[in-house]
């Protein structure tokens, strides 16, 4: 044996054929196939408890709060009164906290396909699922795309917190998905879905933003920077059917935030340049004005 | 030979001791032992060519546009008259490119302590190194921090384009060198320099800008999004003699840009409520307004 020699862990997301992530890990908690995915429960070294699915990373206690507070508080704090919320995927709970700080919520409709992401959440995230109990909360473990597809002018915010575009989740990020999302708004209604890295997934945030801008009166795209996923900046696109969602409005938040506050809300739909390129035509472009 | 087997070569940049980032590569092109440091030259599968110094990633071809334009670009565009401009470090050229790109600058000066940083720029990133020859630019190649201990009132904007506080960098990082830095300038100067990634080395950041803050009237700080730097998030610290750097002017820009636009200018300045947690104190704060 070498002197000083160590066992080292590493959990390795490989984000493109050519670039990965790799982060050291303390302990195995959870590894198993679920009737949907692979689900990984690691203790890492530097982000906290991890949740991965086939690999790729989800969520880790570190920077759970910026995805979350982004998705969630973006859509719930522009529209003039989300008292229906439903989010399609999100499993963890993560985005059902968030959405619960703003007061004007009633209700919250979580339809996820996998319910072993809620059992896994529940007993190793339970900062992130925390949420779940809240009587306002209806949990509903089914395919989303089929749930949405019934409703009819029922809810006011729809937020897809998928995985990426394989898979189960590769329906979310389709026309037709967007047109049943539309027709499940009431009016004045916003859909919005996570739609991948401007960097290393360029095409899948297009596509995704033209599809909703073939079904939506008005697109928009917002961004926040989270390190452990691909290029460590993430996309976020709204299909809007009146309410404005670069403006946050003035009702009071239950609860604080890390990432969010009112000015990154309306900075996060400033684009760079080439982002602004790459959804050229699709968007509303955001000013900071003078 | 098991059938379809191929060769993977991978670079690997331990950001941490528990976070690495791999990078798939073609090839290598050059590998050595400057006097100062180590230095590679690699073609990578996903961001084109890369320069990698100690074992850090210093630049890409597909993203250094990105931390070039946001650290030369803030600056110049926002100082009323940033007739002269001096750059600590930056031998790759990226900064010299982007300062040019306004009107205003009559003089540039690079302060490089590694002669074979702009020789291999030079030879192998030539779109980077392209300002090198202008005739308003003046290279020196010596230690940066002498440099600027010798000027008074001389300068405009200073740059501060270093490495990570290691090894030749250290000095860049700490009060002195803030205080010669002060000394530099002229009045309403501007110092801009590179301090780390806010997930990953929050105490180097709000150190640096503690120091700045000691020394500067007022201090502030900046965002971009960088996909091969540690978190993909990085952080530049502003010390103000006078100028607000918030704000770019409105001079003509000679050449385009893909990252930078004025509402990204004003909006790097937006800052996460942690990161602002981060920097409490030491730096004026940003608003978009209404």
């Amino acid at each position: 044996m070498i002197e000083g020699r160590q066992t080292e862990l590493w959990f390795t997301e490989r984000q493109t054929d050519d670039v990965a992530l790799s982060l050291r890990i303390a302990q195995t908690l959870l590894h198993e196939q679920t009737a949907w995915q692979e689900l990984l429960v690691v203790e890492t070294a530097r982000y906290g408890r991890m949740l991965a699915l086939d690999g790729a990373v989800q969520t880790t206690e570190k920077d759970e709060f910026i995805y979350h507070e982004m998705i969630g508080l973006v859509p719930v704090r522009s529209h003039p009164q989300p008292r229906r919320v439903a989010i399609v995927g999100g499993g963890d709970g993560g985005v059902v906290r968030e959405v619960l700080k703003d007061p004007a919520v009633q209700q919250v409709t979580l339809v996820e396909i996998d319910p072993r992401v809620t059992e896994v959440a529940r007993r190793y995230f339970p900062q992130i699922a925390s949420g779940l109990d809240d009587p306002r909360v209806e949990l509903r473990f089914e395919d989303g795309i089929a749930y949405i597809a019934r409703l009819q002018q029922e809810v006011d915010v729809l937020i897809v917190d998928s995985t990426d575009p394989v898979g189960p989740a590769t329906g979310l990020f389709g026309r037709e998905f967007y047109q049943s999302a539309a027709r499940a708004l009431r009016p004045g209604g916003l859909l919005v879905a996570q739609t991948e890295s401007p960097y290393l997934e360029p095409d899948i945030m297009s596509q995704a933003l033209q599809a909703m801008a073939a079904v939506f009166p008005k697109t928009y795209l917002y961004l926040a920077s989270v390190p452990t996923y691909p290029s460590g900046l993430w996309s976020f696109g709204v299909g809007s059917l009146g309410t404005d969602p670069r403006q946050p409005g003035a009702r009071p938040l239950n609860g604080h935030t890390r990432y969010y506050n009112e000015d990154i809300h309306r900075a996060a739909f400033v684009l760079p340049t080439f982002v602004k390129e790459l959804v050229n035509g699709t968007c509303q472009q955001q000013s900071t004005g003078e």
